[in-house]
């Protein structure tokens, strides 16, 4: 049976050709570790780590000297909340977070007398931010929202938030993990000042690859994660005190690096907008024919350009579970289902004791055959 | 020009085909996220990653449930050094290790008022059990010592450490950044706690990967570096209490781990002592007729079973860098030159303000022909 895989939101898949080209050239032919030698391999997989460095600086309008690759997304978050938040500081975030911005608050709270409030969301998911604005005190240190939601794709409005931020000069941190490559983000635009995001997502790179951007100046009040070797300045017992350094101790994941910057070269040659307009494309072809069908619920914003290729269903006769479980073994659809690390997004959405819901994420390569595919299958779940 | 590559204390290669194989498989045909799909693709990769924990797990007498996966060897020992060290504990480690020990124990010492003691080394680079034993107090928390030097590739006393730990009853941290995959390791007889090293070095798997051992029951003290989804219990807030899961949120690095999987595979199929012999007998050839030559300095040990493959050199007419260089250009030999990240054990060798020294790293495939041919290169630079 044919692959059809609709879970790019967990991983994107699959990546263009010239990744996979990439990632086994490297390690076949050059081997070497990232700044930590002189040699000419040595210097080639550098160029190619400060090439994914401006490539992904220009998807974020940002320059790339303010680039900062980690682990993967949840790890580059963890840099930000763990490094950012002191003794007894106020958070303000939502309830469509995912686990990898929940659970270091919850961490953070009992460690650091946090006060964490949720803003809520309303019956598509989203969040209003005049409730942010509203639950914003003197004493917030940190906004922490996701760009969209990974349960619906739904797209958080960001810029408004964004510009209440920087009204009340409060520092802003963005999960990106479900738009970058997705949509167009430009940090300077939305006011952020921390965005994280995967580099294995929309980003199109290999996993095992994370992506921090740091606005320059906020150094001084991020302390690192980690603590190592960088290639730099060994002679220095501390870490460097400004630069991608000082966020990078250890070694870089090379092929994935490498991978990555293939990866940021392919989105960046494909014209403006292209990819946008396939995802809404796809995603209104699956919103709008599986919402002709009764015995089927989505949550989350009814029109596509409101969304990123996700969508998520629940069936009133199947359980999420068994619903995955026979569109792969029947059709040879992956799909995701559950919770979807979002446990209050879920709770919001009234599926949290239910199982979750079967979500489907489209990918750049996702053709409109594959939509049709998808939606007969439901068709034939639900007994249409 | 073809490359002899002798930078293997850095990261290895070439690595075993079957580990460039199984990555690029598994990045063209499988794609999927670990732990987070029920699909046969998911299943896939998760055998794939429980195979590599079984292995790893074989290869240092542990079982496959108390190996962590991390992002690289410098990741892991900040999972220990952060998630052990409480306020005003005390610490004694060596002037042998390498940054990543160093610089986490620099950054918590102002944070915890920590106290640490640095063991110092010997003529050869080596660390007096004794010394450890005195160093030691009713408040030490924990002993934290390298496997081997990556400078000179010295073997440490970590036997003889590893009793007194344990008579002491202090939990003991190795650093095998150097020796895993080279030299037998039984957490076990070694009376280790946590053991920590990467995967892309001896253990010859991808970069971007970092590997931890935790001994069953430390998990209630060890508290998690990262916090959020791993796919499991996403409904609750908290990280999981104990198991690989508690250490490792966020996505794995799939292709990694699947690359380790087979990279430990061929380690666990070679002849038991195969590797180490090897290792032995070319650095036994390379320390021999090196130290025949006027106007070299050898540091660390003269026997070549006293190390890993790894040998630092510093010749009088040239600084080490230049050297590096002309080993390079004109030999296609590729080294690594400077301070290793080990600021200690340079100032204990006395070249740490003489730029250090180069250091040669053999690996499994490096053959007889290529130590000839790097000594034959010396000879010339040093005009023998």
């Amino acid at each position: 049976m044919q692959r059809i895989y609709l879970d790019n939101a967990a991983t994107s898949w699959p990546k263009p050709t010239a990744v996979y080209d990439a990632v086994d050239r490297y390690q076949r032919e050059n081997g070497a570790a990232v700044g930590r030698s002189a040699t000419r391999v040595g210097a080639e997989v550098q160029k190619a780590v400060d090439h994914a460095r401006r490539q992904i600086g220009r998807l974020f309008g940002a320059p790339a000297s303010s680039i900062v690759f980690g682990f993967n997304g949840t790890d580059v978050l963890n840099i930000v909340l763990h490094g950012f938040l002191r003794q007894g500081d106020h958070v303000v975030t939502s309830v469509a977070e995912h686990n990898s911005v929940l659970r270091p608050l919850k961490f953070l709270q009992s460690r650091l007398d946090l006060e964490v409030d949720y803003a809520p969301v309303d019956a598509a998911g989203l969040i209003d931010p005049e409730a942010v604005r509203n639950l914003t005190r003197d004493t917030t240190r940190l906004i922490a929202l996701t760009h969209a939601s990974n349960v619906t794709g739904a797209i958080q409005p960001i810029g408004d938030v964004g510009q209440i931020a920087k009204s009340r000069g409060v520092p802003f941190l963005v999960d990106a993990a479900q738009t970058a490559g997705h949509l167009p983000i430009d940090v300077g635009q939305l006011n952020v000042d921390f965005l994280a995001c995967s580099g294995h997502k929309g980003l199109l790179g290999p996993l095992g690859t994370g992506v921090l951007y740091v606005r320059p100046g906020c150094e001084g009040e991020l302390l690192p994660l980690r603590q190592g070797g960088t290639g730099t300045a060994s002679e220095d017992e501390s870490i460097a005190a400004s630069g991608p350094d000082r966020y990078e101790a250890g070694n870089h994941n090379a092929p994935g690096l490498v991978g990555l910057a293939a990866a940021a070269d392919w989105i960046l040659q494909q014209p403006p907008g292209a990819l946008r307009l396939h995802e809404i494309g796809q995603t209104t072809r699956l919103l709008e024919q599986l919402s002709g069908l009764s015995g089927i619920s989505i949550p989350g914003p009814v029109s596509a350009e409101q969304r990123v290729g996700t969508v998520s269903f629940r069936l009133e006769s199947l359980d999420p579970q068994t619903a995955a479980s026979l569109l792969e073994t029947e059709f040879g659809i992956e799909t995701r289902a559950g919770l979807h690390c979002a446990p209050r997004m879920h709770a919001a959405l009234g599926d949290l004791h239910s199982g979750g819901t079967v979500r489907l994420s489209t990918g750049p390569f996702t053709t409109n055959e594959e939509i049709d595919a998808v939606v007969q299958a439901i068709r034939t779940l639900v007994g249409a």
